[in-house]
């Protein structure tokens, strides 16, 4: 039986085709100022070919804006679901998308304990290393390829507006952009350390989220956490996994 | 007897020479990225042509930067001092400059009795409504010509960052910009009366700092305080004034 996750959130909509607990399609597109179209894409494309129509279910900012959905969750009861199919023993998640950023605690059995949700402060989130990196002629994709083994040189602020000037008046010093951009993303590890340190926690902690993809990141929030950090190629598709697995287990009921 | 006062903010160099307790000159110049020269600037051009040299007290973030004053003294007892002169009673103080913004309690005799402080977050201080004034074509000393009389559009975002996007859709869904501009100062507005309510505070209030040049502003703070918000032409130079206020009270004694 297959079933449809949909996570629409306000940067990227992520869409997930699941057959029990298999991923057959996976779905990506930037959301932009167009969320209930990227909704739409997602399901067309996920659902083509098929000759039932899978159950849907629906999470993250947008799921309100289509009514076509059987079902509509939480971010972060999907994230919970999501990440624990990516790693069975999952007792910690931390999500870092483009303009929010959570962390989910769980229990032995996968239950959700605790969370601690942030997306009220670019800082903490992608955004923050989108804005730095445009300001240095270059693309977030890239930060791995410029980073790698560089020194990171400090950054004093961490709020997104300031920390741009600071960027600036950092190269007009002649500091090296690589520099530069590894100390930002140093920063914001350190930040996203303590982010996590508010929730009592315990391992293995999956990181998820787009920012997840960004190996420098990953090394540098582990040396902060002084801990592991697991992750996975389907990290950012966690909220939409977990919505279609929410589907799999309500057909099996 | 002259005395002068140099505040460096990280935006706007003050400074102020006073006789007595009588403003003789005043100075004003951004501080961009050389606070020190616009110390510098901001002493020669004060006590130009004076037969002795004054006694010179520095206050704010670039006061470390010099070394040929005679004093130096934090921003909060400055400001206290110097918002006194401009308005005797003055028992509370809201300034908000270009990159931070401070709540001063003052007892009846003036004496300091609690303050806050923001320079971590650019929300709450100038930089809030440069970033957005520019990205709608305009600049802060025209939002008071561009929106008196606009009743405010909602803004839900209170990042600077996010407002930023916020702002950029408002506008591709037909939202007139006089109506944006006055909903992005009513927000600032309404988190600048909050950030007042956190401390016990009386009136009489006086703005002070760069911000409360707009009377928009004023007006909608006022609303949110549902108190008298009070002012004077010289408030931005209240820090400037309050540290030259020390030299002639160090001078009497
Ligand atoms: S303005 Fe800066 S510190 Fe404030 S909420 Fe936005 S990114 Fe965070």
């Amino acid at each position: 039986t297959f079933t449809v996750g949909i996570d629409s959130g306000s940067t990227t909509t992520k869409g997930i085709l699941l057959e029990g607990e298999t991923i057959v399609r996976r779905f990506l597109c930037p959301t932009s100022f167009r969320p209930a179209t990227s909704i739409v894409d997602a399901w067309e494309t996920l659902r083509a070919g098929l000759d039932e129509k899978p159950f849907l279910t629906l999470t993250g900012y947008g799921r309100q804006l289509v009514d076509f959905a059987d079902k509509q969750v939480t971010e972060i009861s999907c994230h919970g679901l999501g990440a624990r199919l990516l790693l069975a023993q999952t007792r910690t998640v931390i999500d870092i998308g483009g303009q929010d950023s959570k962390v989910i605690a769980l229990d032995e059995q996968g239950n959700l304990t605790d969370f601690l949700m942030n997306d009220k402060c670019a800082a903490g989130t992608g955004r923050f290393l989108d804005v730095i990196s445009r300001t240095l002629g270059t693309q977030v994709e890239h930060l791995d390829a410029i980073t790698e083994g560089v020194e990171p040189h400090p950054l004093t602020s961490m709020c997104t507006v300031f920390a741009e000037s600071e960027v600036i008046s950092l190269r007009s010093a002649g500091i090296a952009p690589e520099a530069i951009l590894a100390g930002v993303i140093n920063a914001m590890a350190r930040r996203s350390a303590h982010f996590i340190s508010r929730l009592s926690t315990q391992g293995p902690l999956l990181f998820t989220g787009g920012v997840s993809h960004c190996a420098t990141f990953r090394r540098m929030l582990a040396g902060h956490l002084a801990s592991d950090v697991f992750t996975h190629d389907d990290a950012q598709y966690a909220g939409a996994l977990g919505a279609a697995l929410i589907g799999q287990r309500q057909r099996k009921r």
